[in-house]
């Protein structure tokens, strides 16, 4: 049986840690820093697949599968890519029984493996572009895990893509940013985020610029959602990726790459979770609706029966719950746990009345409904819970973002949120200096919140905050 | 452009390379025994998880995810897993820039690694049945690699379960047998299987009873697609996973695990394919139809369009080829190679005799069907393709399996094929004998085909071969 969750109000970290526990959705493996995904955990996790996955082949690239273990001297090959990464590997020194020759690195991120065998494939312009996607685990050793949000192993989906211009890259890297991440994340997860790109400091180790998508948790941190990355020429010199244009000359690829992970369940718990625990967006619910049966009796199994039809022709995805054995209001706090976006409470002494009972997991609402309307309620309650979880996502960013002038005005308000200040007012010295209070520089753009042309365009503002 | 393939009777384990390396299915990775699995080998790959995960969602068990990293310790606790497994281990010395305290190795399989959590959440009869099922890599020390078949690395589904008694275990061990992997080999993949049990010789590391499925291939070898594990109470006493029945009492679930792997993608190649490349049957094919473009011309773009519109509206995967730049020849040979099942040649001069041209995969047949007609023809030959190829298959499994009475009879036989005979005349020693000859018993079962009720049955048969 559940016990209350804490309040996040009293120590946000320690809810975060009940709702995962308590809502069954993962726990830690046995290897420090390691995550078991629990069944309602993992269910979560392949709608967030799936809706990617569509995404990303609707943006032309295909599924491939490239090996988890990687010699030791592919990562040496690009010089800020294997300094990024070497902190955190995890090495394979003995297979089949005995001491290897060279070590194996298990992959932290694909880039290497998978840009030999471009080397390979490539050839032509016209094997250009290539546009490849991996769905697979990845291992970054982890010194302070938190689930979900900071594991040894995680799962993610990690794109990797080749061009014939630097210009072709630069918009293959913005459309994954928005047609995917951003179109799932805020069109699915129902989660608010801010693009822009990555100062230096923060971008991804051999990239020449990072995209990144940023978002508000409940507490007012900030969470990186996903990132695309241009990689300029690096890996394609590394690698010697070359293809003849259609003049018959040699040049080197231009590239991308561009990564979303398991850590986005983690955000999903922290934008939507409320003092009940979790709170689903219909779009993403593994369950969208779950047809309780208060108790048996005259009527109800018709009654249910005809609803889940109703609403499973309307493309829904229902369960039924009549475990009548276990009490009504544990199994009603449990489904409030897992964040089930909307419950039709189903027993004899409402039907004797016409009636069943509608709550609203987003707000807590329950309202009684005439069982003939019943299904067209529920349809109507699950457009406005998905409106109005982004709604409210949304203006808890707009109230705990302040503007501000200067870097130590820019430290005190991202004790409670987001802080906008001039770029120019920041600088590489200024943001040595966030980072001592331990605040980061999130993202860069233009005022107006749109993307910037280049790398140095003057104006623009940095987004900086206390970041997951 | 593509070179001819190897004839499969000259050579077949050439030819399966080949057509490996022609129809772009798959590469060796770096590290030896590994594999990247390109775009055409990794959709079909995904076909067939959609199949099965499907199935075995429709059997009542969860996805879930444990993590890759498994203590050592973990898997001397149940001691036949361990000795199975130990040769196979690739093992984790160093993390984050430390040597390790205790090595970890990476997961063979996750019996371990699961059943201690079964033993954190299992506490009641309530808890039961509790049926988890992950996709996942795993990692086995191969000397002898060979693409999708014996790869160090490999992609696999595994189910774990636990059950209250040991009857509900084998009732779920044998569902998962025909309810996925039979219905899935038979029904999708159009491969016929002999099912049985494995001998103790065969049999899984720490089950009490391995059931199997059984293929012939292409040149009258055996391959095992999928098996399925009764494990008794042999995990359940290593990490004490006890439960209380409803009378109180404290006792040992009984426990089932199952798995198949993208090895069912080299039974594919070698079940079906033929010396043109891969045949693909269609409920399986990531593309079932490929309209091909002879060459641009009147009405051919609204011909096209109009064919394809009605394919996917009947629910069909279609691919429009209009790569007019590429000759017409390789486009075709490409398309063999990969084995779509129906290909669809639209030219303006078939056009202008209001036709177009319909070639079958499968038998290489071509015909001119009227334009108006084109749609329902090619349902009709996707029907007739997957039929077929499922029969051929069952022809030469009929074809080559010879029923014989002694041991040396069988290792004549299993040159060519399989070789039935009664399993009093094998026994241990035979079967040892066999071994010598390259030849296992791949599983036992009643004279019937049907599966034996208890392990030592009299009366029954074994089914002999080589094997991959």
């Amino acid at each position: 049986m559940a016990s209350p969750l804490t309040l996040r109000a009293e120590d946000f970290p320690r809810w975060y840690q009940d709702v995962i526990t308590q809502a069954e959705l993962a726990d830690n493996g046995p290897v420090r820093g390691t995550m078991v995904i629990r069944p309602w955990g993992y269910a979560i996790w392949e709608r967030m697949q799936a809706e990617m996955d569509a995404r990303i082949k609707e943006a032309g690239a295909d599924n491939a599968y490239f090996p988890l273990f990687i010699p030791e001297s592919y990562l040496q090959r690009e010089a800020e890519h294997v300094e990024g990464f070497s902190p955190e590997l995890a090495v394979v020194t003995h297979g089949g029984g005995r001491r290897l020759e060279e070590p194996i690195v298990v992959r932290p991120t694909s880039e290497t493996v998978i840009n030999s065998f471009f080397a390979k494939w490539i050839h032509s312009y016209r094997d250009l572009p290539l546009l490849l996607n991996q769905w697979s685990n990845v291992v970054r050793w982890e010194l302070r895990p938190r689930l979900f949000l900071r594991t040894s192993e995680f799962l993610w989906q990690e794109g990797h893509t080749a061009h014939a211009t630097a210009d072709e890259a630069r918009q293959y890297a913005l459309r994954i940013l928005q047609d995917v991440y951003v179109s799932t994340m805020v069109g699915v997860l129902a989660i608010p985020v801010l693009t822009g790109h990555k100062t230096a400091r923060e971008r991804f180790a051999g990239a020449t610029r990072t995209w990144t998508c940023e978002s508000m948790m409940g507490d007012g941190k900030a969470l990186q959602m996903g990132t695309s990355h241009e990689l300029g020429q690096n890996f394609a010199r590394a690698f010697g990726i070359q293809f003849s244009t259609d003049t018959g000359a040699q040049e080197y690829v231009w590239q991308t790459s561009w990564g979303a992970s398991t850590r986005l369940v983690g955000a999903l718990i922290m934008a939507h979770g409320d003092d009940a625990g979790l709170r689903l967006p219909p779009h993403l619910a593994p369950v969208e609706v779950v047809v309780l049966v208060v108790k048996g009796g005259e009527g109800v199994a018709v009654a249910v029966t005809q609803l889940v039809a109703e609403l499973r022709d309307a493309g829904h995805r229902v369960r039924v719950d009549d475990r009548v054995d276990v009490s009504f209001g544990r199994r009603s706090v449990d489904w409030e746990l897992k964040g089930v976006p909307v419950r039709v409470e189903v027993g004899p002494r409402d039907l004797a009345a016409g009636q069943v009972t509608l709550v609203r997991r987003d707000r807590q609402e329950k309202t009684s409904v005439s069982v003939s309307a019943a299904a067209q309620q529920v349809l109507s309650a699950l457009v406005s819970s998905q409106r109005d979880l982004l709604q409210e996502a949304q203006e808890r960013m707009d109230e705990r973002t302040t503007s501000v002038k200067t870097v130590d005005e820019a430290a005190d308000a991202a004790a409670s949120g987001f802080a906008t200040l001039p770029w120019e007012a920041v600088g590489e010295d200024g943001e040595a200096r966030l980072a001592e209070a331990g605040v980061s520089v999130r993202c860069l753009q233009r005022p107006d919140g749109s993307l910037a042309a280049g790398e140095d365009e003057p104006g623009l503002v940095a987004v900086v905050a206390k970041a997951y």
